[in-house]
């Protein structure tokens, strides 16, 4: 998917939620346990439930690895599913790989060439050689993070070096000599409202992944008003505040009914706009 | 497996080396192909063939996450064939995850709740609640990257602060605050020989997780020369240079023939510390 498709999904549906189908055996509804794949009937009813509300799924491959076997054949369903039911999704793999050159090419191999996903979140540490490889797809996208919703981030992406420029910043603008707006995006933390701003002057026209909305405490309003461009710019993801709204029966519905608060606060939002 | 065991395999087997089970399909003898399971088939021939030479296997995530389920399944299958055969080695699950607190947990919950794996490669840019989710396994390790052995390391490893601290010692200094040496290693690549020293200066007791030597290119004379402590506090990888050493059904023979030369120099190395 290109960033203008992207955009025009945005426009239509008047959102820029990104659902995170961060899927734990541990929390889903009792009375889905005894199906034969609970994880992937879970993901198909939180889909179905909300894929006219979203532009985005991101399914977290630690909740899915953490299963083994059982849980990669999830993952695999689940991508099969939403391409073949919602092919205007645009597919987030949230991996955080980064690796050497000859590593990183299977990752994305994996991600972009078997799955056809479009997009695989990177860790910058390695550097250059480590995200190249993915870059060599078509209209596949690489997130890389930048400035992370954690508390550790704090540790070492806002160290400041002897050009008093602060690692996230470093990120921001090396990475623009590997790739453009139209391959690659990064993830920013909605906890720290304030900060896009700052970030907004290393990369205006970037689209932005933004998980920490919900759960983790951001405030949609600020990202917005600090974070959005001419072409939106910005990913909104929740997890957590979405897919474990409910535990009962009921629990797609009342994913439909949280997902369906964000994307009404999202078109409010879009107004900017225009 | 604590440091001690650690240290006591490597003195009986003359070895610090790691055989790393980066297995490609695309680079596996073909006569293997007609196998059920070629990945495995090939993992187990090798292990045969190494076993004795090793104190470690390394197998990267990447390349049995490239092929999907049956990647999965290849990769559980040679996890629990060297735990029942060779319970002696330690395993590095060579993964470089690194991610918010709660996934961080579900990746430690796979490693090593499911699996039983002695260690998990980790990527420190998320900082300190990315990392304890896997330091409270006792007997486990975390492996954290500090100073790679790609070129694209430059690009971000060695960025000075305004302390003067390159990112990578900033990354050794501030890691210890959360684990010391006997749950902790870091990863040092052994094309930065001369680094070592450095190194040694705020890790002087951890195991280092050196790759690098062999295909890469550096030097197992210089990185012990500089890296080695008094409980030698190296593991040396070699995966290529091992496991590609010859593409015929000889290739287990080949396998075990390089890994002999390298486990040769090691004894010759092992004598400093007499």
């Amino acid at each position: 998917m290109n960033k203008q498709q992207l955009f025009e999904n945005i426009k239509r549906k008047q959102s820029f939620l990104c659902v995170g189908l961060d899927t734990d055996i541990k929390k889903i509804p009792e009375h889905l346990l005894k199906e034969e794949d609970p994880i992937f009937a879970f993901n198909k009813a939180i889909i179905d439930a909300t894929a006219d509300l979203c532009i985005a799924f991101k399914p977290n491959l630690a909740f899915y690895e953490s299963m083994g076997v059982k849980g990669w054949v999830s993952f695999e369903k689940t991508i099969r599913y939403i391409k073949e039911n919602y092919p205007d999704q645009f597919i987030i793999a949230d991996a955080k790989r980064g690796d050497i050159g000859n590593t990183s090419e299977m990752y994305a191999r994996s991600f972009f060439d078997e799955l056809n996903i479009d997009s695989v979140t990177v860790a910058p540490y390695m550097g250059e050689d480590s995200v190249k490889p993915f870059l060599i797809y078509p209209e596949k996208w690489v997130i890389l993070l930048a400035l992370t919703s954690n508390k550790g981030s704090q540790d070492f992406q806002l160290t400041v070096d002897s050009n008093g420029e602060r690692l996230f910043e470093k990120v921001l603008k090396k990475s623009q000599e590997w790739a453009n707006d139209e391959q690659m995006m990064y993830v920013v933390g909605a906890t720290q409202g304030e900060m896009f701003t700052e970030i907004r002057k290393y990369a205006p026209n970037h689209f932005l992944l933004v998980p920490g909305v919900g759960a983790q405490g951001g405030s949609l309003e600020e990202v917005c008003k600090y974070g959005m461009n001419n072409m939106c710019g910005l990913i909104v993801n929740s997890s957590r505040a979405i897919i474990y709204a409910d535990k009962t029966e009921l629990f797609a519905e009342a994913a439909r009914k949280a997902a369906k608060e964000v994307q009404e606060q999202m078109a409010i939002e879009l107004k900017r706009l225009v």
